[in-house]
């Protein structure tokens, strides 16, 4: 232990990587666990990022003709049964209202009162009140495809939750559209999953790979549910968002009928599709090290931070105004489209202390700015991609000139290291032996870390599945739309199957 | 009634003002009451709106040093009892969660099940919670100030429900602030209500009273409550943002300390403030008309759309092409700050018929082009602030080159009616008579719109104020800013008094 060089975050990855997890949250600042069981606290830094995303995928939503538009947080009861594998799937974990105020009791505690005729739940999910409203719009072919996006939150009462992965509380989007054929809804389907793909990849600098769920792992009530998966540092597959193709079901149970060109009564057929909160979990563990979060530019807060030294009073005001001068020369440079963001940490503490602050954040610049600097032009460069201490003094305007192509130079190699990460740990699987042996941890000490994506034939049985999951807690992540044609033998039972991506997960 | 100029709504402001009111909102697609009982759905044309408020908000919040940040949707009834004015003000109507799951009983219907130890309320604001929380952050005066906003829904069981005017869940941003001392934390308490009136007047063109209230329509839990009251066209005011000292209430009950530059452990200093999509609602009644919504261009979804008239399948192709060609050259033009933003309505139906559907949702331009239109080189302009028949010819360039006056133009001309408007009813009252004439109805057939605000001395008293509103259903708007240090006999005691705004109100 005395050998090994000091990190920002304890444990490490190798150390205890759910425990490494929780303390890069804590030391970034981006989120807390609240008092409300289950529910977090989203705080500025990690607020920002959540900004950042909707921002990115509003314009994407919207450049693919989509409308936002708002929709009751309760449901009653009678809506969610409606739709009979749906009620299954979201019954068991739901927020109920029953009641409609508050009365003191003889001891003056606050009891609920006012009895709801009808109980309500918060909103686990939109399908079915926005079903009900769907059949009130739609009427004729005209009104169709409708395309809605929804920005909620929304509730889902989980056992064991974890910060931005898995809590009681998320904040998502929801899309909900309907069409006139099931082409057109499986087009939308494919569309909306190509998006999430092209956004993660291109702005969180996390690959995934697109494919469609075997039957156990589909959306209550969907006929289809296609996912990207994303691989993390512990190897583990973090289903990253999901678009469904719900056929007519929905459509049946909320009746949303509308009238050909023909003059014919169709029931439409509809599809969903949502991110969530969740994207900052899988961004987390994509790109952060043992010395705190690691953003790539594009999602990043802020790009640049500029950090004044001032071991003397005398130079002092000096080292301020050169570090204004640099916020002012940096926030005239355009980085996608708008200005480059810069902080100035002017904050009464030692710049060391400062630095390495920003560094546990992951903004991807730091600059440090001393009296020796200013009196030869320089700046002092660290980037969040490189070791803390390995630092590059550039001349101001040179620094100035390139930034824009410094961070597209990050942000190009962020993607390019997890997509090497993430071909590291694929493996080609092709008996049972090779899985057993892929997915078992070869050292005592880090249980956490093994395995990978396993690609191979499987013959997608659910009672296999079902066992396989069970024996070996590994899961079919997805059947990947690039291998989508090939005919592969199972691993399992040697019949003919698909090429599948098998892995631990989230 | 045959004589009359036929109207795009009816009935018409004059025959019946809240019938009209909902008809407009029909009208413009804006919203619907949803089958959850008080709670409304937004629909696109609505939240586009929302959303432009969002974004122009949030920038001033930010500008203003904010941070957006979530805090979690449920608050323990043990919180919320922990401020006794507090808990009095929001237990009457809340949405109690009492359980975690639904089961089904002996028929198969689902019953609430899983009993919560402690029930939970839906957030009817976050005061209680975020204290809590920060009690948690705040420990040195170093953390001071901590300025943070949350854009949210709540929900309030409200008995009786009007689109976007009060609503049992609404859209909101609540900001939350903790400062050193109180006359930091009453200057944030005033600035953000600067920031509202500013907002109000030169984003909405609605002007805004700001002004403090007196106790009876304080926030409770507050030491003060500011508000910027707006004249409806129906004369009533509409409270349409508050911004609350909370002294130390919220702190001491939450336990919010930090520690002073000289080592002593002090109670910070709390504010609270926020809008609503109740400002939807005062928008839409400052500027629509009898022919539907009214948009002042700056906070219009679109500012122009172009609706082409094809008498001829053989001019067809021509028409289409010439619109899409000034569709073009309008985005290429800047108004404030970004592009024009166009629709074009190529959707198969008449021409009269889609240039009614953009007057009725308040569209600020719409340009028709024809087959003889081309020909000139000219386009036909119709100004939504102007009679929908009141059309004018003009040369495409010179429009083009000109549209940002002229949505400058619309904008002014708005906000300086509704300001004339205003005026005209606000009355200067001197005795209880005057008082009681003005707030009578003198039309039979027009009991919805008649007073105004009457600007008068009033002692503040509170049983009187109780007696008065009790009385002629009347209540103090507030203590106004621009007059705050002028002393006033108040109207019905002659004691010394403040210069107030009494009107009937949302």
């Amino acid at each position: 232990m005395a050998q090994q060089a000091k990190t920002a975050i304890t444990p490490t990855r190798d150390e205890d990587y759910p425990e490494w997890y929780q303390q890069v949250i804590k030391a970034a600042d981006l989120a807390e666990n609240s008092p409300v069981r289950g529910c977090m606290v989203i705080k500025p830094w990690g607020y920002a990022i959540w900004e950042n995303i909707q921002a990115d995928l509003d314009r994407r939503f919207k450049e693919t003709g989509h409308k936002n538009a708002y929709f009751p947080l309760f449901i009653p009861v009678s809506y969610l049964q409606k739709e009979a594998e749906h009620v299954d799937g979201f019954a068991k974990e739901c927020a109920v209202v029953t009641h409609s105020r508050l009365e003191a009791d003889a001891d003056g505690k606050l009891q609920p009162a006012g009895k709801l005729e009808e109980p309500l739940i918060v909103r686990p999910t939109s399908e079915t009140i926005i079903g009900e409203l769907f059949a009130k719009w739609i009427k004729s072919y005209r009104d169709l495809p409708l395309l809605i996006n929804q920005w909620a939150n929304v509730v889902r009462w989980e056992m064991r939750t974890r910060l931005f992965l898995r809590t009681a509380e998320f904040l998502w989007q929801e899309g909900h559209t309907a069409h006139a054929t099931a082409e057109e809804a499986l087009g939308e389907t494919r569309q909306m999953l190509e998006v999430y793909a092209d956004f993660a990849e291109n702005f969180m600098a996390m690959p995934v790979i697109t494919g469609e769920k075997t039957a156990a792992e589909r959306f209550p009530g969907a006929d289809a549910t296609y996912a990207i998966e994303a691989m993390m540092q512990d190897r583990k597959a973090l289903q990253a968002g999901t678009s469904h193709f719900l056929g007519q079901n929905f459509a049946k149970s909320s009746g949303i009928k509308y009238l050909s060109a023909e003059g014919k009564e169709e029931f439409a057929w509809t599809t969903s599709w949502g991110v969530s909160t969740r994207l900052v979990g899988g961004l987390i563990m994509t790109h952060s090290d043992d010395d705190g979060l690691v953003l790539p530019p594009r999602i990043a807060p802020a790009h640049v931070v500029i950090i004044p030294f001032t071991p003397k009073e005398e130079t002092r005001a000096e080292v301020i105004d050169y570090c204004l001068d640099l916020k002012q020369a940096l926030e005239a440079q355009t980085y996608m489209g708008a200005p480059v963001k810069v902080e100035f940490d002017d904050r009464d503490m030692r710049g060391g202390e400062k630095a390495w602050n920003w560094i546990k954040k992951g903004i991807p610049v730091r600059v440090e700015v001393g009296p020796r600097d200013i009196q030869a032009g320089n700046v002092m460069v660290g980037r969040r991609d490189r070791a803390p201490k390995d630092k590059q003094s550039l001349g101001k305007d040179k620094f100035v000139g390139n930034i824009a192509s410094l961070l597209d130079e990050m942000q190009d190699g962020m993607l390019a290291k997890a997509k090497k990460f993430r071909k590291e740990h694929t493996r080609e699987i092709t008996t049972e032996a090779e899985f057993v042996e892929f997915f078992t941890p070869k050292n005592q000490k880090e249980p956490e870390i093994h395995g990978g994506f396993a690609s191979m034939g499987f013959c997608c049985e659910p009672e296999l599945e079902d066992q396989i999951s069970k024996q070996y807690k590994v899961t079919v992540r997805c059947i990947p739309n690039a291998s989508l044609k090939e005919e592969v033998a199972c691993v399992f039972t040697g019949k003919p199957g698909k090429r599948v991506i098998f892995a631990k997960s989230y």
